[in-house]
């Protein structure tokens, strides 16, 4: 047909697709946040199988565990003896969240090489998640940071409730980007801006992903969605037309905040993977595989997870 | 605090809001397209109820109902009823899907003041759907015009399938933009861009709204996204970036189709809402109103439906 050519020639590519990624690396945190809020606690031999079945797709980053109080937090009760399992492992790195110098003695005691540190954009979320200001959080970051350059440990930092906050609402821009400057200054890898209560929005995920692109390489940049409202994936977009090239996410979809009243699950990883994959950017990572995890995630708790992949009709 | 002035002035907003539509315009389908493939069958004062519940909220264009065949569609089989008492009624635009030129005079008989059509972009689908070809449909809705035009009546066209297509796979543009052009040419006030089963992403949904933008106003375009992959949202943010206004959802996330494999329901209402509000775009709907309407359908048909904000923890 002769106007087909015409046809296509009137419809060229979108121009935010130039500045797409054409590689995201996702960093898988289901075994972590996901887990962490689960009032059906999995074994250490359990998290141990879904991390494994996570390895086996791809998955570059896993966060795998958090050495936390086990007696606050009886979900992540066995980290110690789950990256004890893991030291040595090269194929893929494995995060664990450590709140403090001494999260820091465990995490190093058990060959941990890569940590993940956690702060908040909110003085009040900060304080009843973690018991400081924010000031505090920054002081123990920047204390620690020696000990862990000297065992060669990768660091990211999460700032979360970047966007709103449950307790003190909407959390301006201006509030977020001396955080995230104070943290690549500490000399963190990494910093992700989590919204960790699902309330942000395509315009403050490219206003603040703008911002920050301005003064940080996208290689330290990552952004943290949660999908309560269903914005997750919208948020995503916004963030990859700004050139963010690193997502956190969830396996199955599952998580929330247990300190966040309003958390719903992260987003899922194979929703994130679907909608990357369909843009034809790559991530390395096999989605069918992906899928392997969530439905052992989702059998063993026994309850459908919110992902919309596990959920669609094959 | 003296940087916050800078940092202001380093976060503009992103250009693309510059196109985004002030107003968006809400085509609720949830009567229709929501329960149409609902085990679960409604009463017609059960559907009567639900439309009165949306209508409340302050959605101008619902879908409340099929001229279809009983036999084939029982869900549907009350709408000569439901749409007799609708009938004058001037809070809302309610409108009828009509298949053919029998379904036109049931319509009529019942006083119904807009009617949707219903093509595809694969023929396969079409075949399978209506059982005739796309040039027969097109035929049809042709031949119907006169009759529909002599009545006052507004008519939108879907065009199903006009990504992929779960029996000939991906849909090029190409097939497309000449089926719009052709129900426009017909004399169609609207055309409904549909994803049946949820297969659309970003950057497809931009090349063709951005297509079709350069041929139709955008008041004679709307997009109807399935959130089967999570992607409905997503979907939407590129085509108001392009600055489509209107957009099909379906209260609760209700739906699916009884001839597409693979479809799962239709975005929610209130999850629509919810990114639109959130980016500052009016739609004059209450978004607790339309709560309203989807704890009702929930609470009727037993089980959660997939809708994001229902969900949500509040």
């Amino acid at each position: 047909m002769k106007g087909e050519s015409a046809h296509s020639a009137a419809a060229p590519m979108p121009a935010w697709t130039e500045r797409l990624p054409r590689r995201v690396r996702i960093v898988e945190v289901g075994p972590r946040d996901g887990l962490q809020n689960e009032t059906n606690v999995l074994t250490t031999e359990e998290r141990a199988r879904f991390v494994d079945l996570l390895a086996a797709s791809g998955l570059t980053d896993i966060e795998a565990g958090a050495f936390v109080s086990p007696n606050r937090v009886p979900q992540m009760a066995g980290s110690d003896e789950l990256f004890a399992r893991l030291a040595g492992r090269e194929d893929a790195r494995y995060w664990a969240l450590v709140p403090n110098a001494k999260g820091l003695e465990r995490a190093l005691a058990c060959r941990v090489r890569a940590i993940a540190l956690f702060t908040a954009a909110s003085e009040t979320f900060n304080r009843r998640n973690v018991g400081m200001s924010i000031d505090e959080s920054l002081a123990g970051f920047r204390a620690l940071m020696p000990r862990a350059g000297a065992h060669g440990l990768k660091v990211r930092a999460y700032v979360s409730t970047a966007f709103v906050c449950p307790y003190e609402g909407v959390i301006e821009l201006e509030r977020v980007t001396p955080i995230v400057r104070e943290l690549l200054d500490i000399g963190v890898d990494e910093v992700s801006i989590a919204d960790t209560i699902g309330r942000a929005d395509p315009v403050s995920v490219a206003r603040l992903a703008g911002a920050l692109l301005r003064v940080t390489a996208p290689e330290r940049l990552a952004f943290h969605f949660h999908d309560t409202l269903g914005r997750a994936l919208a948020n995503t977009l916004a963030a990859l037309q700004c050139g963010v090239a690193a997502f956190d996410s969830s396996t199955g979809g599952a998580g929330g905040c247990p300190f966040a009243p309003g958390a719903a699950g992260n987003v899922a990883t194979e929703d994130l993977l679907s909608l990357l994959h369909g843009m034809g950017i790559e991530t390395g990572v096999d989605a069918a595989q992906v899928m392997e995890a969530a439905r052992f995630l989702q059998n063993r708790l026994g309850r459908p997870l919110p992902s919309r992949c596990l959920a669609a009709p094959s």
